[in-house]
């Protein structure tokens, strides 16, 4: 079982610490963690040495502040906070910060004005992010959480926002986000290996209960991930695969060794070097 | 206040039956109803005259049969279904089917199999559409539906297969289904006003609770419904405008009267055959 490219969020294993998490992640033999700020910030500064020493590689530090402030004061205090996030990834040696930057602001309905905002964003943070050496990931997310939690909302449209913003910037895909997008395909072999930082697992159910916390282990759902494996083979995709998984009404309130067991298990025949065998 | 150009889809009152729908909008002087084939049914032969009567306009009739089916002899039995259907809106006035085509069939993960089986059925379709004088109306539906309710899940990918069907298709836009769309704006000019069938109002809550029922009244959420008539009527579309609430957790828990009065109160600022006023 070639787990090498292969990491877990560690939203998937909620209840945990970060110290737990490295633990489990390392004790079931997967290589990488995709580790979130409040999580890092909670275990402190040696948050850092305590993932080095496991031997785990980080994929991504999830995720940026939002930026949904029409306050100017408070914009760039969510700035900062950014610039802060980036300086964190660099110490945990992670080379993305998902950027997930919110959306509408309070009372506002101009979601093209909010589009601008993060963009705007973006831009001013290109700077810091190319000096800390660590990657804008914009991703994608599902459009029925573009009021809220994201305004970026298709693939097409953060690589565009990639494009203009140039050096810096990439994509993080995940297939939960992107899988109904009848330009998602095209997206992956425009975007090319190099643009793509991270590859997400996850999958679809239906029926799905919450809008929010209802994601599906890889293989419960109807996502065709040997087909996107396939894609990221073609055109030479040689990053990591994190599996991430929101999950309050199942894996959520299951032992997270549980859940990394059956994870590892689900997802190992989509993340080996190896192309992976043809599916019936 | 202008509502010639407004209907209520009856599922926004769905305890009611045809019969009280049609008096319940005739008695608020809304002018149309969109019917779902369920109601109409159950009602019998004489609907149409009931809505006639009644002098209420058709915008719309809901839904086309699922073509969901692997199975040869159901997919047929399922267009000789949407068959009838087409015969159903011409004999109610109604110009326009409402496709909504479901999704993968059971077990299936081919979301591209879906699709194609979708424009498969749809050409299949298309003579007797002709025939009927009732166009196949195209409903891009929220990419949150992509696995069950319909493969069609944006504005762009309806208006290329409508393109690829000509003559006797068209494009039912519905602001929640579309709102979050980078590209709604283009597909709205791109389509012009000859291909927009019917145009649906409903609003996008946040947050939204259930994935499938709970859907916002006009003025309720974040959606900026003026700007999107304002697009309207740069590119001239003069047809209906139609309210459609699925609601469970409120709307169809009140009385339908209740509904219809909010309805209309709230909608007419943007159903007006004259251009709203600009919103601050």
């Amino acid at each position: 079982m070639d787990l090498s490219r292969f990491a877990i969020n560690q939203i998937t294993t909620k209840n945990w610490t970060l110290g737990q998490a490295v633990d489990g992640y390392a004790r079931a033999g997967v290589r990488g963690i995709g580790v979130w700020t409040e999580y890092a910030d909670a275990h402190g500064a040696s948050a850092a040495k305590l993932i080095r020493d496991a031997g785990l590689f980080v994929p991504c530090l999830c995720t940026s502040a939002w930026v949904n402030l029409t306050d100017k004061a408070a914009f760039a205090a969510a700035l900062d906070e950014n610039r802060r996030r980036l300086d964190l990834a660099a110490d945990l040696g992670a080379k993305t910060l998902v950027v997930v930057p919110g959306s509408l602001a309070t009372g506002e309905k101009d979601l093209r004005a909010a589009r601008a905002r993060v963009s705007d964003a973006l831009e001013e943070l290109l700077p810091h992010a190319r000096a800390a050496g660590v990657a804008l990931g914009l991703e994608p997310l599902h459009p029925m959480y573009a009021a809220d939690r994201s305004c970026l909302s298709t693939f097409a449209q953060c690589l565009d926002l990639c494009e203009r913003l140039g050096e810096g910037s990439g994509i993080v895909a995940d297939v939960y986000h992107c899988w109904w997008d009848p330009e998602f395909e095209e997206g992956l072999r425009k975007a090319g290996p190099d643009k793509i930082l991270t590859f997400h697992l996850c999958d679809w159910l239906a029926p799905t209960r919450d809008v929010y916390q209802d994601r599906g282990m890889v293989g419960d759902g109807v996502i065709d991930i040997a087909h996107y494996r396939g894609i990221l083979d073609e055109i030479g995709y040689d990053g990591p695969f994190e599996i991430e998984i929101f999950s309050k009404l199942d894996w959520w309130t299951r032992d997270g060794d549980e859940t990394v067991r059956v994870a590892v298990h689900r997802c190992a025949p989509f993340v080996a070097t190896r192309p992976p065998p043809a599916l019936a």
